[in-house]
């Protein structure tokens, strides 16, 4: 087994395509570049997966996990129950020492519940944030394709400190990530007035702004979140949740005028082929699955969520994802905003 | 003048595209219906546009007013120096009983802050809230094409309680122009989880699950917004405001796709004409300015807000939007949800 750098833990059951879509990935993955992975879950089926596609087995190793958490199980009665699954099993990985990252395509709630319980919260960490990517334009030479909103659902509601929190973390990885500099930093609200929102995001605002650490360029508005205008934006669970949700079925219904085209008739089929550049914009929007998906952050180790929804190549694209935040030590850079800032 | 209905009050300076789409867009309404109407504003400015459009003297009266609060003002500060302004003077003939409703295509927070000012709070209520239209898919026979979203910013903050009389305001005013019985009402949140969101969301969820004369079908997500499945979706101000506006930008890109044509080459001209049933969908979203404009719901008389991006056609719809609610007693029908639940 080569072993140039850590292990990514790959929980084998997570995700609506698990496990087969999930050993896929990683079996491309172990052809494709010297990223070791260990997948975590049933062995005899991860095994015989395997079996059926091309994988490089001094890649790739397995560790088995006697039970599954179900992408709509209630998830605290599952990270309580279920001792011995996957996701669990996973992090227990990481949190020894044996890998350096985790990938899951499983249920959120349970990987913040489970993440929280089996790792340790970096020193002065209230809350975890989850994050996601979500596609927009770009304004600048040089800027990501992807901007980065937290939190998505780990929290309900968040105290000005904590998205300011959210602001340094973020941040970090964004740089180490994105390689840009200085990302830009927006509070999500509904007005551009630094008042607007009520008295925790007027605080938050004042905060972020006053921040030396963060390049904040202020409140970013719901018509504004797919410009080019923030590379990560701040907000509540409750509104991260539904804002990226929407975004993403918004998206959907970009795809569902190609995909659904072999059933139409050839006037549709023509315009769809004629249009497809005009249509990449909001494609692109629900294409985001792929884009190999999001940290936790707010722990010591490197959590990736990868959509539940996730492919194949999402499963590549969030382990190779994974393995950058590691070679790049995305963890130590996280830790040392929120350190430098508490 | 005709008088066989009360008049409806038109804020002529109020919008993007004021005063001379609100004076042609109520123009418009003389000449094909009976419905009359009194412009406020600049008269001499209003009677010189008139001048230049057709028609009909006997629907329309003008009352003047100096000033103008600007679509960007600072709200507060607006409506507190401003007496004079033209959405103050509209109000002032709801409230003396001159006019039976307002369409103002304004500044939706000094309509807001105006209205609380000018008109008398229904009893027992406790937060106005600034409903809003959008576009989404029917599911069933005689749905109307449009839901009701509120509050989109007249809040920030609501307790249950609001949020239930949201429910109850939002659902006897669907109820009234959209002629459905039971308007379903649905609760925006992360999760279909009752308990999910909060407390706050947790106890609204119940509240309102337990209210007799609501048909609540439960939590909705963010990627449900745009299914038919629900006629009143309610939310806190900040997140209805985000959502509203990320719904307008999102369609907006697929109207950028058609409105730039002209200046694309053939074969996109060919690919949009042949597409067009397929992107109606998505453009619809944004076309939803022309929709008619929804109301402050609280009030014991009918406030219309407009699009600030209002056209001629967006006014002459508000107008009839405006209209049926006064025909159709809807003040009446509000007032009698919330005494009714009090």
């Amino acid at each position: 087994m080569l072993a140039a750098m850590p292990a990514i833990a790959v929980d084998a059951m997570g995700g609506q395509h698990a496990p087969e879509a999930v050993v896929q990935g990683v079996a491309d993955v172990s052809l494709h570049t010297g990223i070791e992975c260990v997948l975590v879950g049933d062995s005899a089926r991860i095994q015989s997966i395997l079996d059926g596609v091309a994988y490089n087995p001094e890649h790739i190793d397995i560790v088995h996990a006697g039970e599954v958490i179900g992408i709509d199980e209630e998830p605290r009665e599952a990270v309580r129950r279920k001792r011995d699954a996957s996701l669990l099993a996973a992090l227990r990985l990481v949190a020894r020492g044996r890998c350096a990252a985790l990938v899951t395509a499983g249920n959120a709630a349970a990987a913040v519940l489970a993440a929280r319980e089996e790792l340790t919260l970096l020193p002065g960490v209230r809350q975890v944030a989850l994050a996601s990517v979500y596609p927009r334009n770009v304004d600048h030479p040089g800027q990501d394709r992807l901007a980065l909103l937290l939190d998505v659902g780990a929290t309900v509601r968040c105290t000005p400190p904590e998205l300011v929190q959210f602001g340094l973390m973020g941040a970090a990885y964004a740089r180490v990530i994105s390689k840009v500099e200085a990302p830009r930093v927006a509070l999500l609200n509904m007005g551009h007035d630094p008042a607007q929102g009520g008295a925790d995001l007027a605080t938050a605002h004042r905060q972020l702004a006053e921040h030396a650490d963060l390049h904040f360029v202020g409140n970013i508005l719901g018509n504004e979140l797919t410009s080019g205008r923030a590379d990560v934006v701040l907000c509540e669970g409750v509104l991260g949740n539904i804002v990226l949700r929407l975004l993403e079925s918004v998206g959907s219904m970009a795809v569902d005028l190609s995909v659904s085209t072999a059933q139409r008739n050839w006037r549709w089929r023509a315009g769809m082929a004629i249009m497809a550049s005009g249509v990449d914009q909001l494609r692109a929007l629900a294409d985001y699955a792929s884009y190999g998906g999001a940290p936790i952050l707010g722990l010591a180790h490197l959590v990736i969520k990868a959509h539940r929804r996730s492919n194949a190549l999402s499963i590549a694209n969030a382990v190779k994802v994974a393995a950058k935040a590691v070679r790049d030590d995305a963890a130590r850079a996280v830790a040392g905003a929120v350190v430098g800032a508490g």
